[in-house]
């Protein structure tokens, strides 16, 4: 059973996955990158997954066999446990629980070679409407407190398989950077009453050296403060603290927008491994004043991180207005919107 | 002049190294390894590095010669500017101030071959007594805040050269994980009139399953929540806040543990990659009741690390009590004390 143990000094949960039990020997195997042929996530291939736990199929098909266009499932080797009780417990000074979360991945397209910012901005959406529709049915689960949205592109982002997936992460504690966000946005509406986020993107759209493109829905900037180079956010223009209380609509514009935003990625850095994390509110709170919700893109370029891994300090040697810059001259072919 | 940056939610001070301004063709460059004919850190090219700002020399030889046992010397593409005010100043929203600071690299040993582990105990003292003399020196400047010590040992880990070496950078602001660890041990002690770290090594060593080696000075222990695999922290038994306030005697002390424990470390993962970090109290604060200085040290197993990297959420596939009985079987051989 995995588990969940808190830091006691400065209260970060993490994950010890010790059903995953590595043993020193096992950090030194290497991963083979497997062809389309041995692709657990291609289409042909899915008994070689947990079943489904839902679809997008347009044809009417069976379960657990081709004709989908986005499928979930759970992944293969969880980081969390889904069937369980959380049994809060002590250990002396130290805090812990079981390990109980949902551990999904959703496969993005049946196209072993495709990459998120390749697929149409339909198709796109799709995905984007998987995600919201995971999380919507997740919040159900009284035992889950936040829904981690989040995407390894590229093995030196993590991903140890090529096939185009994003992983979802349901769990019964709160991460601490979403705690912070919470509770630096909450202390800055206090004082403003106003959502700190609203007021980046007016300062943002206003001043331009960090704005990276914009349309009428939604915005694309380099921070401020960005931890690594060419660290972007998209983020919406009309306030809402949820991701998944998007419209169709809020999707499929979503959708264009980030589409654009990888595309410039990609044509900038040529394609860079990445990260995503859809920064949203928690399970518990359905509309807040003063979060909003956003998406952080990480290229992964230093090809080693530094000691910024473990210390939480970060050294950026690419300023945010170079990089801003940079994505907003590589202009992609016409986006539809 | 690079700039230090707050991101506006958070809190989080980063350091955008402009001066370095990294375009995005320089993230494809491979770094080469030097050998010890090109390494400018070995004896006799001391005239490839800034001349020194301070080095242990038992023979009387001339400065910036060969003749020293550990040497000194500025960062050659520092993260920080020596020179300067730090004109703190706001941009709208944000806060951001110059990029004052000092980084430093303590080269560690003549022997460009050799890891601080296979030091001798004398001779890892005066490493540590290296760090203490330029700690002591560098909280004169009254615009420091913080001097933060760290090692990457490894390519993996992020060091560029070889040669063993550490680095120092003083800084004008606390990096965010050093307040939060002031925040939570003084809350514990507001309620219990005790220092946290204090509880915890009281609490490893009756229990004993997370202890990797114990003497009368220094307790290594493996932490209860850690983020990494096999991460170790070495504490001292006895309560101080600072790092710098050690005596000779405890610098051989910890010499000695530290060199137990990066051995055992070695043994049972075959040399890894690593990085380590004291972590010690802030420059204004001499003596704290509540704080207690440690060195968290973080093998680099995980090949990639994954949305971890960006996300500060952590998973962790080895159980601390696993790592920990792991370390303590791997035997040494005869250290002296």
């Amino acid at each position: 059973m995995p588990e969940l143990r808190k830091d006691p000094v400065v209260g970060r949960w993490v994950i010890i996955s010790t059903d995953r039990g590595r043993r020193p020997s096992d950090y030194t195997s290497q991963s083979t990158p497997r062809d389309a042929n041995h692709c657990p996530f291609c289409p042909g291939h899915e008994n070689q997954t947990p079943p489904e736990v839902l679809a997008v199929r347009h044809d009417g098909s069976a379960h657990n066999a081709p004709g989908w266009k986005v499928r979930v499932v759970p992944n293969k080797f969880p980081a969390l446990q889904i069937e369980g009780d959380l049994e809060r417990r002590g250990e002396g000074l130290f805090d812990k629980m079981n390990g109980i979360g949902a551990h999904e991945v959703i496969i993005e397209s049946t196209d072993h070679h495709a990459e998120l910012s390749t697929l149409s901005v339909d198709d796109m959406a799709l995905v984007l409407g998987t995600y919201r529709a995971r999380m919507i049915d997740l919040k159900g689960d009284p035992r889950f407190k936040y829904i981690l949205v989040f995407k390894n592109w590229g093995e030196a982002a993590g991903a140890t398989l090529q096939h185009p997936h994003t992983q979802l992460i349901a769990m019964p504690i709160i991460p601490k950077w979403v705690s912070e966000e919470l509770k630096g946005s909450r202390s800055h509406f206090e004082m403003k009453e106003r959502c700190i986020y609203c007021d980046i993107l007016q300062q943002e759209t206003a001043d331009g050296r960090r704005l990276i493109t914009a349309d009428e829905h939604y915005v694309a900037i380099v921070p401020f403060a960005p931890r690594f180079p060419f660290e972007s956010w998209v983020l919406p223009r009309k306030h809402s603290s949820s991701f998944e209380a998007l419209s169709d609509d809020g999707l499929w514009q979503l959708a264009r927008m980030l589409k654009e935003t990888l595309t410039r990625m990609n044509m900038a850095l040529n394609n860079p491994p990445y990260n995503f994390i859809i920064h949203t509110a928690p399970c518990n709170d359905p509309w807040l004043l003063y979060y909003h919700w956003h998406i952080e893109i990480m290229p992964r370029l230093t090809k080693v991180a530094g000691f910024e891994w473990g210390s939480g300090f970060y050294i950026n040697p690419t300023s945010p207005e170079d990089a801003a810059r940079d994505l907003k001259n590589a202009i992609p072919a016409a986006v539809p919107g």
